[in-house]
């Protein structure tokens, strides 16, 4: 069985373990957003690549969702010290060799794909982790200033990390969306699939990213399998991360039936067979198998029963 | 009162720590060998000029003697187990704060006479340190491999920290110095001088390398001071680092005198007009004033000591 799963950053590896360990006979594929990579301090940074990589690799500081276990900051310290700008990201030291050989590779001529397989290779993820493309594609998000009231584009992780989301977004700016492809693998990893799965990453700038990348949503709905998302809302809010502050900005309802309907019904000219939402949620989304399961990721097994869901609404 | 102090790493940090102890009120410059400078996992280490800030900054590592105090090596583990070569360089996470800051600035365009004085606004040597070229100038070792009998150049940090100077080396290489000038401020530091020293660091690959730099010997010999060298080798042995590993290759005795000699008389061709030996030695070196005072750094003051000595010999 082939499986290929669209997933962000902590939702989505977590999903992901929860679908190795419902299907651990599966060939599985990961098409990880790269929307929130950033160069800071001339190191190629990849948060998402890495949050999967890590989690699958048992590397992952569990607690935070992000970044390494047993982690230390040792240069981001020093950094501070120099007066080196960025100080507000959490560049940790171990971390920091992954971004050392990533940007090394990418600076010899590597496209992203393979220096993502190179680093996976120690980490051993039991899955085939790719990225959705190998051009820099970067996420922008337009704010208004609130010192001098002007609108600007700030990079995601800006808006995300240092303001922690509390400016007012009016739109996300896919930079350099137009001249990407879908990495090696993808088209293909559709073209084989038995299921495809939209983890419950946040849909605009994870699962959104994703699918604006020019010829990956046509190679996905060319797909002989079922498409099933997995709702990020959950009665009503976010389970995580910042979604409710992204959906309204593209004017999706902060609700599993938003979603649903924002991703569309696969019939209708949008994507999907079958959508995922809580027992306690409701959603209506024409000509969509919508089914209601526990959604919350509490622990390695609830990931593993989410994914099983997601499977057999595939079958 | 103005000072240039031609030096390279440790002895030659600690002997410029001496020279600021023993002339408070001087103008002090520093002409530091970047020939030992390296790329390593993409970073661009410069290992004398950060040894001499440091050290005159207060963040030295006294007992190693390079590197900085309190390091850890977390970056250097999650390298290795990457697999990531080289793995024998001692890269600790404070020191790579520095390297990532100048790799950054010198991507962005900034010589490295600038990034230097940028890093050295944090630590307030209260020297100026100059690198002795703001262009790319690298030691390469010819050795004769021991496995297969070829003769091959290796970077200097590969001869020196991999092999620790074990395999015989039959030339020193200086890639790159043939486009090289004198750095900014150099030539000016000198014209300007009323004391010029050679620290006691190797005389082949720190003070030679320096002293290779086109027009930097003329700009030296056209100063109106006196120059005074400090012999590195103390009864017949080098202080520190592998002086006597260097000297033979050059065709120069492991002996006070030998360097004496190497450096020669300022009028008769020469550099020195003084040459400062250690108690014990002797040394002829014609038409240089030779004086015999101790030569052991063994502390702050022994090292104020002998720069008090080496600025008396210019007066």
């Amino acid at each position: 069985m082939q499986i290929v799963v669209l997933a962000g950053g902590t939702g989505g590896a977590r999903f992901l373990r929860g679908v190795r360990a419902a299907a651990p006979e599966a060939g599985i594929t990961a098409v990880v957003n790269t929307g929130d990579d950033v160069t800071l301090h001339g190191l190629r940074i990849c948060p998402d690549l890495d949050t999967v990589v890590y989690t699958l690799g048992r590397g992952i500081d569990e607690e935070r969702g992000w970044g390494r276990a047993g982690e230390s900051w040792t240069v981001k310290e020093e950094l501070a010290a120099y007066d080196a700008d960025p100080a507000w990201f959490g560049l940790g030291d171990r971390d920091l060799a992954t971004h050392l050989i990533r940007t090394r590779m990418l600076d010899a001529g590597y496209p992203l794909s393979a220096v993502t397989a190179a680093l996976a290779d120690r980490w051993q993820p039991g899955v085939t982790v790719l990225p959705m493309s190998d051009e820099r594609v970067e996420t922008h998000v337009v704010v208004t200033d609130p010192e001098d009231g002007r609108r600007r584009a700030i990079h995601f992780q800006e808006w995300w990390v240092r303001h922690r989301a509390a400016l007012d977004p009016s739109a996300f700016v896919q930079v350099g969306v137009e001249q990407a492809r879908p990495a090696p693998g993808v088209a293909e990893a559709f073209a084989a699939a038995d299921a495809v799965l939209l983890a419950p990453s946040n849909p605009v700038v994870s699962i959104g990213t994703i699918l604006g990348i020019p010829g990956l949503r046509d190679a996905l709905l060319a797909s002989p399998a079922r498409i099933v998302g997995v709702s990020p809302i959950v009665a009503g809010s976010v389970v995580r991360g910042m979604a409710d502050r992204c959906l309204p900005a593209v004017g999706v309802e902060v609700s599993a039936e938003g979603v649903g309907r924002h991703y569309g019904g696969r019939r209708a000219g949008g994507l999907l067979d079958a959508w995922l939402v809580a027992e306690d949620d409701a959603a209506d989304v024409p000509g969509v198998d919508v089914r209601r399961v526990p959604l919350l990721m509490s622990s390695p097994e609830a990931a593993a029963a989410m994914a099983r869901a997601a499977l057999d609404a595939c079958a």
